[in-house]
């Protein structure tokens, strides 16, 4: 099943929302109720949910346990994978750190870094080795998904051996873009980028306020 | 000047590597390099490069550290702004120790959490204030900028208090979805979704290739 990348992004939120619906006792909810948490309209709410193959009445509403579990067997169908992290420096400490008691699906399983002084010892609770290892652990764990927090002149090498180590979809923190081959998926997450275009628009709209007053 | 948001993140990237290239002393660049690292076309290099009011010679190449100050001049006409952050939790502080000692021109400079125990620490250097001060802190600055680490079910609260006080840009880690008026500017960084989402599609592709081969 070919799903499109922000169907796959909605009907993540869209599970986030229902599970807490769940634990709130609720059985049904209807597409519009969905939509309106998520700020899309109500019929991209059904046409997620056909696509994913979801049965449900939209007339009736959905039942919301029926509805977390399909998302489940169709995003998850695998539950015992983790993931693993390269470069514990500053950034990938606060990652874990983040990760760390969080229930999660999928939880880090192994840190790697460059500095050899960092092997053997556990940041957060998470198994530390020096990425001369990276090929020996990965060989033994059936992870697909990298957390890359490197500095930007060592991340494609990294990427790289990860991908030739088996790695298929990398979280990448790191500051530039990467050259990976075709069936490998990289999410950008560039927090200084993020951070710096809020604080533009933040001024512009504060120049134009100026302006029209 | 309106700047589209696609061109501000794309100036923005253009920034970090011409720093990178002035620092190793390259004095002239052309758009095809600037485009090559950043995966856009010269063409478009050129574009947001007119769109911010740039006059360097594309046939000659342009110098990278006019091009530098003329992007500083648009993005960060003024620098001594500072940033706040709501939420001294496991995600807060794990972007204040992310922040910390990081050169960077917009400073945390306060952090804000509901327990009271937390106000008047230093959290990774940071001052962290009981979230009942936000109002008075907040009127002694010039911010226009916050981090939002709290819950999803205090979110939109804290948002609307920003708001009201003042801010008009917020980076939001909590897992919802934000109602803010048009001139206030959110950007969402959603690990958890990223995460999914890569496991998603990292998962997809396996089976993919194991059908097809």
């Amino acid at each position: 099943m070919k799903i499109p990348d922000r169907t796959v992004e909605r009907v993540i939120l869209y599970r986030r929302r229902l599970r807490t619906l769940h634990a709130a006792g609720q059985v049904r909810i209807y597409s519009h109720e969905l939509a309106g948490v998520e700020g899309v309209t109500p019929a991209q709410v059904r046409r997620d949910l056909m696509t994913i193959g979801y049965t449900g009445s939209p007339a009736k509403g959905y039942e919301v346990a029926g509805l977390i579990a399909k998302i489940d067997e169709t995003l998850n169908p695998h539950q015992d994978e983790g993931v693993v992290l390269v470069g514990v420096g500053r950034l990938g400490k606060a990652f874990l750190a983040y990760f760390a008691g969080q229930a999660n699906h999928l939880p880090v399983v192994a840190a790697f870094d460059v500095d050899p002084e960092k092997a053997g010892r556990l940041v957060h609770g998470c198994r530390c080795h020096g990425l001369d290892e990276l090929e020996t652990v990965l060989a033994e764990r059936s992870v697909r998904v990298a957390f890359l927090t490197v500095p930007g002149d060592a991340a494609q090498e990294v990427a790289d051996r990860l991908v030739r180590a088996g790695i298929r979809g990398l979280v990448n923190l790191a500051p530039i873009r990467l050259r990976v081959p075709p069936e490998v998926y990289v999410e950008y997450l560039d927090i200084t980028v993020s951070l710096e275009k809020v604080a533009f628009f933040a001024r512009r709209d504060a120049r134009a306020a100026a302006r029209s007053s």
